[in-house]
């Protein structure tokens, strides 16, 4: 299926922007799983919210529905259905883009792969707004990890030049992770957080946007977590990455910076710490063979510029093949990596889930 | 499965380095397709060599033998399997390895998966040996592709700090493309293909290794291949990418680049080229919403230095559970960028193949 | 996934007989076809409703919203999501049933499956009343099936010992086809179909159930649809069919009565009609090899009476684990097999629509 | 992919009947599980043997070869890949078939759907020699499954018209179940296996072939296996079952004679046996909803008549489009059910073990 993921649990999502409703189905969840709608809620909002100013003004609630799977507040094993109904559409605003493509958006390319026949009011089913459906999944997945001892979070690293100060988030407590996710604006110096929102309002005035990198970790993972080759833990969860609009790069560990290391600096020297193994540095990002090493699984995504910018731009009436030119209005974030970095801790979430459920299949 | 990958076309790898044998299996090939073994044992010759002098001294023949699939010299419509057949086996090498992992190998992280049960002989299913299979399919695909049109390569973009020199790939014509692939060191520049060299040979006698960087293109694509969310170009190619061992970073277009730019730099400005839509520049890779846009598809990968150094390095005896010291003798490449090159090459090879024979699916 | 069903078209189905909602996710479909709402509560409307007297009394209007997928009448390509809210429900009726496993239903084994989390209000995911987004499916395909001259059907073979008469489906003209399905009670004969009723009436009298036997048919198939092995077309197929409650055999062709055919007799021999390959007999059921061969495909399913009886019934508690009589009260079919018929004809549907859109993927 | 089978395991064939070879790729094993290739062989030879006089001249030693995944005789968790070198090749003698399609066979069928580039020697990928690949996973799953009490096995239920006396296959001891196995022509009574023997040869001084109906059985399996709709126990037994060539009905418990029953008789009554929930008939052949009850699963399957059979036969020749009289020479079973129950056994267990290796998933 083009809109599914997963292996030992299965997430499909579904909606446009402007369609009755946005949604998705998990499958292959365990059943008796707690499932509290409240910090689910949560999780969405921080998503829908952004900071004010820089986020788009549209506001949906993003109150989601369960429609299966729920009984008596746990999972059932069958099944999980849920929606978010769309209500606040401004459809018309969105008339004039049926033609003229935005560049950097998928109007064109979109328009060409189904034909035009998709729906392309507020760039439906590649509208950012299809990122809830996956917050949802990994809300859920956050809350049973943590009931496991695992934690993921997520980090703004850096809007345009401006860099985020502190350790490495794998280096953080639990407890430090929670404060950096209560945060609407998810850095570890508040002040280089102020930074990057000047930063970002500056763009604003002159009718442009910013990108950033965000940094996300996951915390107390077993070693052995991967399948080998296809099935490399770096593979799936780039893959859920990469699903994400606007993701641009994916690198674990030391990245492409470890292009630059010989392999005595690259190599993770390894050390027993009391009965664990453990390693000296991170370069690889707890990540061996594509097989977890026990050492926290530690990544970064670029996230690319709010492509929507008020500035007018060339680009081309792709029915009547012409040039044009485009002024785009409606409601549009500035800077979309606080946003984002909360759809980014979701998929690591939701791939750390995949995998602890796959487990390590030793024949006893 | 773990170990397979595609959607419109299927691959199974198998295999460890000291098996019977390794191989493939790929499925829903379309019936017909020629199939020149001439070719793709040329190019499983460039992946086996690598330079002289810095590659390892094991020298397979690599020579693919089909099982099925392939009558009168094109391909059956099902399943297409081959072997090339393990003979330059020096198993006592490596019996050292059994409990002490080697840093920066999956020795730690497999024998935790597989609870001991792996092959642990020169890295088993883990060794970049099994990358001669990927090699295998990418070269059926490759001369699929140039069939239509589409040329995919890949070049060393750099090796530590030396940066190779030239224009970007996407906008090499299709000789300029196969004479690069004629290369054993795929440079545009020679000059800095020597520099590089000579790096690795100082890190050979240091007994170190060094990284590098790879840049690959897909040229000739139609607009409207990707599928949306999960399916998107990006996720899928980067699922192959990340399979490749020793690969630590992706990314498309701009890539982590784009982090720092705004967004009317970000955006590709698009004009009528002719009848054709095309962008200006090219921050995107050839992608918009997962889907390609017409212009090249355009990525870059992160390949850490080769792990097997000859430096004594401290690390664990995973059974005794005790610190160990480990000095690796053997065979090694000090730097394997060149013949990973040819593996990243039959990534974006396979995976364009994948997409190209999915189609667009429009009702008519 | 557990639910998901399909190679080149793709369907999940969620919902609890008592959940908030029905439904299910079309992904995979060609952007452009039309969606007919109306044709689609028609074919919802045949397998709502069953036979006055012998159907439950259960009144879902079974009124379907489509959430996504679907822009200006046509499918966007992207996930098609619908819906059928659940709203007729009489949760108490089935509280006694929480702990009394009915015989013939999946109570008990769903019990253990689920660690008791599942939600066995009216049998929950196990309710027939999830054959109704199958059928919403099976509807779309029908329509898209007709517009290429291809035609499916299924009519009701035989309730009890009462067998319908006239021709072998395969053998109708497409109106025949047509004004088959019209009937509530779908078989060739009226007079049988009276009987089958008044068998049925009569079973109900007795606080009993029957079974049947369901025949379908799809005309108008081209040869050369299937894939090899595990891709056979009845492989697919029987595993959609079996997937409907009650059905508990599946045959093709001549069925289980070929085992005593000779093999001159149960080779279909061939012969040129014009320029179309023809077989004078149609034993194998229109598939060679898991194939099709350009006959129509014909098969027949055995549904089970409805286990929901109203005699008392010897059974367990199996929170109690101790032996315990069972009466069920509640709305249920004396005979399930008209509404059946429907589903079954969906599943026919929806697997060659599958099959269409792979295609045969020949080299050009 | 087309020739895949599995959920928690996957099986992938491979090989035409005149390739370099046959064989598999088993992946998703778990690591550590003994593999005895003394009984795989021996299964193998239970497969190629067949009754002499009965089955085919043709003498392959089916020796197999494993590849790889397999280390110190244990799996290793990594893809199990093993081959059957075809070897014993007349490929002389189906010249005259490669344009005169074989009544039965998917020579015409198999033509259609490869644009004719399919190897059509003995049948090519769709030869019954396909199943030996199987049979090997069945093999490694049946040892498997016997270490842990489970059981599987398959007799002669018919031949033509002559049925096997004595009890169903479900009651037996694993003793007698093993008994059975051992035995060329696995019938109960021994004096029914004659008449069948003496049917099957009478058949052929015919020039013709007999069919029958298989029976087979899992016991000792655990109730809570198996899936919801898509993915019911029936429905992937049935599609792997259908994927054997010849079979053309599958039915489970009662079958299709349940269909003539009452719910009253249909429902299997429940009882508590000790701590144990059993079923006092088992009507519907230890499933229920998809998912295993604890009774033991029941099944039968209509195998067909040879289709290479020695009579001259109507056929056309489907290259130039005309008619055609076919006189198949080369040597074939008059027979096959015997042949066929060891690769109906394969697929109860190979079936039964990817159900076991899934569990119930229940959160704890």
């Amino acid at each position: 299926m083009s809109s599914y993921w997963g292996k030992n649990l299965k997430l499909v999502i579904f909606g446009e922007s402007h369609s009755r409703a946005i949604g998705g189905v998990i499958d292959d969840l365990p059943a008796g799983i707690p499932v509290d709608t409240e910090t689910i809620s949560r999780m969405l909002a921080r998503r829908a919210t952004g900071m004010s100013g820089i986020a788009t003004a549209r506001r949906e609630p993003d109150k989601p529905e369960i429609l299966s799977g729920v009984f008596n507040g746990k999972t059932t094993g069958t099944p999980l259905a849920f929606v978010i109904y769309n209500s606040d559409q401004h459809s018309a605003d969105y008339s004039n883009l049926a033609e003229n493509a935005r560049p950097g958006h998928a109007d064109y390319s979109g328009f060409v792969r189904y034909g035009g026949y998709n729906d392309y009011r507020g760039g439906g089913h590649f509208s950012g707004r299809l990122t809830a459906p996956l917050v949802f999944a990994g809300a859920l997945a956050e809350s049973w990890l943590e009931s496991r001892g695992v934690y993921v979070a997520a980090r703004i690293k850096s809007i345009g030049p401006v860099e985020d100060e502190g350790p490495a988030l794998e280096t953080l407590a639990p407890e430090e992770l929670a404060a950096l996710k209560a945060k609407p604006f998810p850095t570890l110096s508040d002040e280089r957080g102020r930074e990057m929102y000047d930063l970002a309002m500056a763009a604003k005035r002159d009718l442009d946007s910013v990108g950033g990198v965000i940094e996300g970790a996951a915390l107390g993972l077993p070693a052995g977590l991967g399948d080998p080759i296809f099935g490399a833990f770096e593979s799936r969860l780039s893959e859920l990455l990469f699903a994400v609009p606007a993701v641009k790069g994916v690198e674990f560990g030391a990245g492409f910076g470890i292009a630059a290391m010989r392999g005595s600096e690259a190599n993770d020297a390894l050390y027993m710490d009391g009965s664990s193994v453990r390693a000296r540095t991170n370069r690889n990002g707890g990540i061996n063979g594509g097989i977890t090493n026990g050492m926290p699984v530690s990544f970064r995504v670029a996230v690319k510029p709010t492509p929507s910018i008020a500035k007018p731009q060339s680009t081309v009436n792709f029915k009547t093949k012409t040039d044009a030119e485009l002024v785009i209005k409606g409601r549009h974030d500035a800077c979309i990596v606080p946003r984002a970095a909360v759809v980014i801790e979701s998929c690591a979430a939701l791939c750390t889930m995949d995998f602890l459920l796959g487990g390590m299949k030793i024949n006893e």
